[in-house]
């Protein structure tokens, strides 16, 4: 009798399914919360929402699932990175993970992080890192004890948060890959500055009506591959994808009518995400095998759709006559490098989710900096801003001129979301390589891209990466695809190729 | 100690709101399933709904609930007609209804009227009676099972399912009170073919422009009191008002650029019942005091703003100024009085829910006839088109051209819904009871329309009904609010009046 076909093994993964079931109303719920909940409803949705997750943590860290678990192990034959092996892999990761974790402590995470997330809504509206300080101090004690309570074995006590996003991964294998990054990224901006070339910024600021907006990004989610049928694209202050589960994955973008790459590039991001949801096997649901393999990968498929294809020139060999129907009278007279010089301005400036192609890593790595030593002890929250500043002008050459456009930009720490950060650049890396192995297997992408061919690509991730959910772990993925290991080179040599074209000193 | 000091008060309905806050969250994926949902999530949709009822129903028929029950009970001292008496009683019929219902039923009933409903969309579709004949079969013999299951004392199985939508009614009580109306509606019906006076028609169906009626539809909803800030307006085929809880109420309505009547009278017929959900008390949700009365009394809520109020002449002496401007092309150069005999032309027609406030009743008592010996047996369900054809010439003077506008026309008993079309009828009579107390006590309510006051009706029936939540049985409130018990009078004379006046026979 083999694993999947043991009494066990249907037990257990009736039970995760079961588990993941109500994780998704939760998902539903939560997009919600972000689109259409009227704002009296806010108090009965908090209640909502921790009474599922609740009910889910009960049901992760049922007893019965240890015992299933053990069971599996001992009887063995479960095969070497096979999908079933995968899914009790995982299984046993989230289960550990989820036991080791004092209820008390989820308890109070939970309440502090709601609670600190409408202090930081205010502190950041007033420019007052003050106000915000006591109530990081107590996001970073309990995140210090997450990790405690987790374990790290012989790394560091990051590492135990960084694995809640990106199974596997270390802060000593990000820190190699990053160091040499900023370097070459810093020199590169350095190079940008100094060219004489300055696009013309006011191509995409001018008046770009938002229904028409709304239509041409939807047109493009759905050219790339975005299936409507099994999904929507809503609008929310804060974009987001929501794989809810088979068949329903919601996008979300917001739009300005004076800044286009806004909505648009939101929308291709959001839907390269989407895609991987829709590109996971249903049958699956619930387990390893119909879960995405880390947050890392996720965000190489939403920045390759966004970047990598969104940002070329070629996707707008295609879609720039499309977008001059779309928008008669702005982009009249307007030439197709033009636009594509206009869309890709490099330029420093403080807002992380704002930034360009290049800038965006060093946004990711100043936060990285600060949060290794905010985990270990070394640095006091309440230096936070001065140490921020320093590192920005350091990283950047500009130094914030108030803390909501410097250390309070972000949601993430006060949502107790320490760890999360690398994933952002990780996934460039994966994005560069995932797609240079695409294109050495597909051939001219480029020329596809131009003719508005979109499926090849789709379809070869859909095979190599969604498909096969969380069967291995990230840098297992990679390698399994790509044949290499986590390097930063393929995206600094993407980077200073293309914008030493736009710049002109390649 | 009192009741509700009492531990076992206490441990019940600390249950009871959790089981409704698990309720709640059901409410939002229904609403979503209706409005929002992919067509590929349906599936999922369906698991996670069935999922959430099991949950509810396990929560419901808990034996812990049984036994804190007959505590408290035993216990005494909970007071005559208070609210902690309402909130006991209430709990024990839920209870004990659940509690009667085998799993082995309920689990059948699920089944049978999911796969039933999409049947019946492909009969109707294709005008086929023989198609469903089958389903209705099984869906009728599982509501007798039900009845039987339930117990109705003396009285008939139809109670047993009568009750369940409104507590406490039973089939003699309808028909005592039915019999009556249905003359004086024939009556009037023969009265109004006979008038010479045709009001002009062409003015409904001209193109009133979509975006201009939701704006004109959603201040008109705001202008009768309903919160947009605890609540919402959306689109669905079919439309409903949900409260999902405190603070989150949703309506939906549709549009059809060619009938004017539709989506505004929807809008504020849905936004009656908003009314009431936003009138319950925020802190007694999950119990009886803040729930909501019975059906009827819900129906008599939105019956009111949209007939009593909404097709008044007064409502569009405020409201025709502000409608010529949202549509000024269709609406110029016609009168306050040829508009407001449009929306108040009386015909027989086919579809319920597009019947005018007259012949309206006779669609819903001719289902009350025909669901009555369904369910004693004495009405074999391959009768039914014949039977409905009969009574549709007798009640209304038409015969169907097919089943599609006859019998297969509404969804109710395809999803299991036998015994909730009386509640409409009673909703309307309730209706015309309470206004004409709410008038009595107010005064001119005529002339407060006319100067676009809502208020004064709206504080008025927050007080006497809404805020009441289910204290008492639907008959027992009517006598609280009216002093009058159940009749068909004040409707009856309310229509002859109205009528009379506009086809000049009065």
């Amino acid at each position: 009798m083999s694993a999947p076909e043991s009494p066990a093994y249907t037990e257990l993964f009736d039970h995760l399914k079961h588990t993941a079931l109500l994780g998704s109303c939760a998902h539903l719920l939560g997009w919600d919360e972000q689109t259409y909940l009227p704002s009296q409803g806010a108090e009965l949705r908090a209640d909502q929402m921790a009474m599922l997750a609740g009910m889910v943590h009960e049901r992760t860290t049922s007893p019965r699932v240890g015992e299933l678990l053990s069971q599996l192990e001992a009887d063995g034959g479960l095969g070497d990175e096979t999908p079933v092996s995968a899914n009790v892999r995982e299984a046993r990761r989230t289960y550990e993970r989820a036991t080791r974790l004092p209820q008390k402590l989820v308890e109070e995470l939970s309440r502090v992080t709601t609670l600190s997330q409408q202090v930081w809504i205010e502190a950041r509206h007033q420019k007052d890192f003050a106000q915000f300080l006591p109530w990081l101090e107590k996001v970073v004690a309990l995140k210090r004890e997450e990790a405690t309570a987790v374990g790290y074995g012989d790394g560091s006590p990051y590492d135990a948060l960084l694995d809640d996003y990106e199974p596997g991964m270390t802060a000593a294998t990000v820190q190699e890959a990053f160091t040499p990054l900023r370097n070459e990224l810093v020199q590169l901006v350095q190079q940008i500055a100094g060219s004489s070339r300055k696009p013309d910024r006011s191509i995409i600021t001018r008046a770009y009506p938002v229904d028409a907006q709304r239509a041409f990004g939807r047109q493009a989610a759905e050219a790339i591959g975005f299936d409507f049928s099994a999904g929507r694209l809503d609008e929310a202050a804060h974009p987001f994808c929501s794989g809810i589960g088979p068949g329903d994955c919601r996008l979300t973008t917001r739009y300005d009518e004076h800044y286009f790459p806004q909505a648009l590039f939101g929308t291709l991001h959001e839907a390269g995400h989407g895609l991987y949801e829709q590109g996971l096997n249903r049958d699956d649901f619930g387990t390893a095998m119909g879960h995405s393999a880390s947050l890392g990968i996720h965000e190489s498929q939403s920045r390759m759709w966004e970047n990598s294809v969104g940002r070329s020139r070629e996707f707008w060999q295609h879609f720039f006559a499309p977008a001059q129907r779309a928008f008669p009278t702005v982009l009249d007279g307007v030439t197709l490098d033009e636009f594509y010089r206009a869309i890709n301005i490099v330029e420093p400036s403080f807002i992380r989710v704002e930034a360009d192609e290049v800038t965006y890593n060093l946004h990711v790595m100043l936060r990285f900096e600060l949060e290794q030593p905010l985990i270990s002890g070394d640095l006091p929250v309440a230096d936070v801003p001065v140490i921020w500043n320093e590192t920005f002008e350091k990283f950047l050459g500009l130094t914030p001129t108030d803390d909501a456009v410097g250390c309070l930009q972000d949601v993430h720490w006060s949502a107790g979301l320490i760890g999360y950060f690398p994933t952002y650049s990780l996934g460039n890396m994966y994005a560069a390589q995932f797609f240079n192995a695409a294109q050495e297997e597909l051939g001219d992408l480029d020329e596809q891209f131009a003719r508005g061919e979109f499926a090849p690509l789709r379809d070869w991730l859909r095979t190599n990466i969604h498909q096969r959910g969380h069967q291995y772990q990230a840098d297992r993925l990679l390698e399994v695809v790509t044949g290499e290991t986590l390097s930063h080179k393929p995206l600094t040599d993407h980077l200073k190729h293309k914008f030493g074209q736009l710049y002109g000193f390649e």
